[in-house]
């Protein structure tokens, strides 16, 4: 049995977008990617910025409310029912709920061959970063930096701090079964 | 029982997306929007120009490969299971095929509550939209604006010549069950 | 002498941008595009959101402070400059204070050949078309269609209400002398 | 006397754009951004891929024509006049021509106070971090990393292989006057 899912948990400005992006190009099979930005791309702009849906404050806290969570649930069923029909898939999820965020995806990906990776990046440095991309919301990184990895079980960990992403998606990619 | 999930079929530069916002705007539940545009940004870099994945020639023809079809069919199911799952989704696609790309959605919807829809647009006014758009092939859109429906049944066609999306949407949204 | 400059004034998703791209598609000589949305672009993210940049509000409103005009100034005059220098360029820009906003621009392109072109489009179908976009601030359309054409003086008016954009480029295209 | 224009010079994916983000971030007068990259984007789509404008190979080669060269020569008149109108301003570019792309550069911009910098990023990396980002062909960072920068004269330069935008910025804005 081989690899079927990579699940990619890490903040924001993490890099997780040029890890997944150097592993479509550097994995010989083709990977399709299954990011939480392109999900919530996928949301009715009302859902975008309301209670009910998910919320970016100024300070870069992130808020989602129960239609949000509800159509997430589908989502994550629906990333699981593409690999059940033959697609391999690498997630880019952001685990704001920590280890209530990984239960629902270990549920939904049951039975599949998983690799779990935690996408690390100094605090410092990731806030750097977002000033460097200039579209976040100024606070998101840092804030993300470390509670997003709190009591998450990963397969492997990799650091962007001091790496490129392609080295760490090459440390990933050596990993597959 | 209520309609579950909303096909649109139309050529490039017909106005799909427009009519996709403008629906998730007026329909008072929140709809996800799942786009062929999207499942092709979800692939690597490598099978969006080359014969195995999918390929824009400079006259505005579009060639797919195995590859492609092989994780566009499970693009589809993960649509599927979104659905059974509980979301309610608008897909946006392109039936290169006619009722060749139609079968397979209807297999992989089988069971539920579909609206297919019909977006039509003049030859000659799509091709001046995909000017002004600027951000595609110059001949696409003439090349898909007949060809895309040929054979393919809907329950509701609309046009986009004389009409805006707004319009458009809110027939189709008076057609929901 | 030939016309040297184009500039188009018109309110939020009247269809100026797609005006520009059919006029540099259908014009046998090269045209730069100078946009307004461009010069915002290139300014500092923290003046893109303060009272002494530009605001857009969630109404619709927008509100631009003295730094901002300042730079605005400046952006005029390198416009301007650039035509001295020899380029063809198509102004897009906004009027929001109708007379107020096209004095400085005939001071700037004092001298040189110009045409100005107001881009009407009916409040009800800008808003719509506003909607359909789903990356604007929802009113903006409805507050600017009048608003920044009174009092405005042009060569020439095009209406993108019940046109396309190519049409109306090629209404542009035939008044250049 | 103080610092009026900061032109910067590096390969593609060398990180020029992050720290000209990173720039207007910390510094505390407004400084506008002037990229190629934007002077491209505002060419007729035409000349975006022809011999008489600009043509990006498949290789990473880049070639321009003649009416490129004669519409970037008038985007550097306008960008003088931009500053000597008041707005201090950032320049984002690819000295292709080494010397031969700072020469007019250095004519355009006589009697300004301006700080040349050089951005290098180390070959590989450079490539890892096309590779990351996705959307550039690639080659272009290698090919470029070295050939910028021969023959260019700089008042400083900065090194990103190891650095973050950010703190390259903060070594340039030490040496504003």
């Amino acid at each position: 049995m081989t690899t079927q899912v990579i699940v990619l948990n890490g903040g924001s400005s993490s890099g997780k977008s040029g890890i997944v992006r150097c592993l479509q190009s550097e994995l010989p099979d083709p990977w399709l990617a299954a990011a939480i930005d392109a999900f919530v791309d996928s949301l009715p702009a009302s859902l975008r910025a309301s209670d009910a849906g998910i919320e970016f404050a100024e300070d870069g806290g992130v808020a989602v409310g129960p239609e949000f969570r509800k159509l997430e649930a589908a989502w994550r069923e629906g990333v699981a029912a593409m690999v059940r029909a033959g697609a391999r898939v690498i997630v880019d999820d952001v685990f704001l709920g920590g280890p209530a965020s990984q239960e629902p995806w270990r549920k939904a990906l049951a039975g599949l061959d998983v690799l779990w990776v935690g996408v690390r990046c100094g605090s410092t440095v990731a806030e750097a970063r977002e000033v460097a991309r200039g579209d976040r919301p100024k606070g998101m990184a840092a804030a993300q930096a470390e509670m997003v990895h709190r009591g998450v079980a990963y397969d492997l960990e990799v650091d962007t701090t001091n790496a490129e992403s392609l080295d760490c998606a090459r440390t990933i990619a050596a990993r597959l079964t």
